[in-house]
């Protein structure tokens, strides 16, 4: 579960803003054992903070032949949303006061209507049927845009998140993530393999839209689990990494990807790390399509695989390739070996992290009460 | 794991042979953690037993959206294959000396080279390197054959574990599903989704076939399955089923099947019978070809949905159809509602079983020592 209820704990207490380079420090972490709540739209909620600032983590979308249905959070990056009652701002609306991050973030719109952030705020305040509040928000980008982490996701979990909560916490996940998929649509299509892990941590599966199941995929506790992100200096574009697809697919590469994407999904349940790598490295459908597109990526693949990661691919559209393994160290060994294959082969300069999965997903870090 | 490699335990008894009517009492049921056992061919193994009988169990493979990579053994239905050591057969060869059943079995050749178990068993005395002993074999088919049972497998693999019990169980898992492959390939293609359960019990994903990569997922215990399996009397041979499939899969179609694949995995591994029945229920690319095909399917698979199957779908290559629930009662009220669907909609007359899982795969039910 991704949003902290926290009308029945009670254990929110006002901190100091940190700023966006800083790694969240949540005051309370919920597990995904908390069912949905329903819509509770017949009657305006009434705001129970001044105040609140929420984070989403960044997010590994596809796993290879999980390709639009299989997604993932990973810790410690992400982006931060912080909202506030604004009497200046019209009742029913919201305002964008501040965008801040790395220099792209500049290109983002800070009309709501064309802002992921601003898109998904806008879709809860309907949901909750708020019409007497005005909201200033302020977004602060962690993730690099167009990365292939759900930069866009990022923004839009932690702003249905915030929107949710300074109202009390009256929607659940489904409603959240449906917000987000809102969002989502504009930027990158009707797909929430960012936006609901993005929102519930961990792995998620998205088995259908009409009606929306999506499956918490729990990788066992006390099992290490790295991914190392390695993100070129280089655009990717979504719509042009779509446009790489095949139409059809051959029926024995359709068995052969599904058959991996089983294996996936038994592989994280089941906590078998070199069975998660094999099955995240065995797409013969998009992976083959997508990675010419992107300088250096087979070699980077190769790279990461020789450096002893269980598996490697493309994370989401690109151009961040993700690899697998159990140990930090050997991560970052990892890393240093993905970003030479990207000089040497792409000639592009890169930059690599190792994160561990976020297990709990888009969440409040702090709040100041009425 | 399917084989009980008794040689460490020394609990096997000579019991009498069993009539092919009555239910396979295996004297040692082993789990599925024991390793597979690496070949060895080198020196010619002694036989350890005079006589061995074996049962190997009805397989339900493809389960909807796991089309050719899954299958799973049900209970209670299969094939019996004893093996005599007899002077009067060449050394290193096999014998057929009886084959009984129903009237269609009689259909089987006698000719160890064109019948299922036959060239199963040859190729499980090549892996051993048995060239000083004869076999005589005798097969007892319990299920009927074309019917989506797994039929040809449930012999082969009865067939393959007895060779290799009787010379003392020196081949582990892969080796056997692999000599049953060889069986299969002649039947239905060169697919492992019945071999592999009916050999190693429950279900089982195959990832691979270079090398052999064979996922066992494990139903939880304690959880109730059941399967009810409705045939009609009627003739859906595999090649013309195969034939009726697409060559290609829109983009669209595979993405759903596959994540219809991933959450059917889940629910497998998570006991979760109503997802296993929703994934089990949404194929959108085998099903909708092969079911026109079966006179009677879809009213079948609404009927069971209505008598509140968690889902249903054709097992195998048909004619069979599967549902799946979690109650005993239950599943005889789903399988008459099938048989009359069948009657009524198809003009068929069709019977109706319900099995539980099988966990255990083929094994030994009486040997005698030598």
């Amino acid at each position: 579960m991704a949003i902290c209820h926290q009308s029945p704990f009670k254990l929110f207490t006002t901190i100091p803003s940190s700023s966006s380079s800083s790694k969240p420090k949540p005051l309370l972490r919920c597990n995904l054992s908390l069912p949905s709540r329903p819509s509770l739209t017949s009657t305006e909620p009434e705001p129970v903070y001044t105040s609140v600032k929420a984070f989403a983590p960044a997010t590994v979308a596809n796993l290879g032949p999980g390709f639009d249905f299989l997604g993932c959070a990973v810790d410690g990056l992400g982006d931060f949303v912080s909202l506030t009652l604004d009497p200046q701002v019209s009742p029913g609306e919201i305002s964008i006061s501040e965008i801040s991050g790395d220099h792209n973030s500049k290109k983002l719109s800070k009309n709501p209507l064309w802002n992921c952030a601003g898109i998904a705020a806008i879709e809860v305040m309907k949901m909750l049927g708020v019409r007497s509040v005005g909201l200033s928000l302020t977004l602060e980008k962690g993730l690099p845009l167009g990365s292939g982490l759900g930069s866009s996701a990022a923004s839009a979990a932690a702003a249905a998140v915030a929107v949710n909560e300074i109202f009390g916490g009256k929607l659940g996940i489904d409603e959240l993530v449906i917000a987000g998929l809102k969002s989502e649509e504009k930027v990158s299509g009707y797909h929430a393999d960012n936006i609901a892990p993005a929102i519930m941590g961990g792995f998620v599966l998205i088995r259908s839209y009409d009606p929306l199941d999506l499956i918490p995929l729990i990788f066992p506790d006390g099992k290490e689990l790295f991914f190392v992100l390695a993100t070129p200096e280089f655009e990717a574009p979504t719509k042009k990494m779509r446009a790489a697809l095949p139409a059809e697919v051959g029926m024995a590469h359709h068995v052969w990807n599904s058959s991996q994407a089983g294996a996936l999904v038994a592989a994280v349940l089941q906590g078998d790390l070199p069975a998660l790598g094999r099955a995240l490295s065995s797409d013969k459908i998009v992976e083959p399509r997508r990675a010419p597109l992107i300088p250096g990526m087979d070699a980077v693949k190769k790279a990461a695989i020789e450096a002893r990661a269980f598996g490697c691919t493309i994370s989401g559209a690109g151009p961040t390739a993700v690899a697998v393994t159990d140990d930090l160290e050997r991560g970052k060994a990892i890393g240093e070996r993905m970003v030479a294959a990207f000089l040497k082969e792409g000639k592009l300069k890169a930059a690599a992290s190792v994160s561990r999965l976020d297990r709990v997903g888009a969440r409040l870090v702090s709040t100041i009460p009425r």
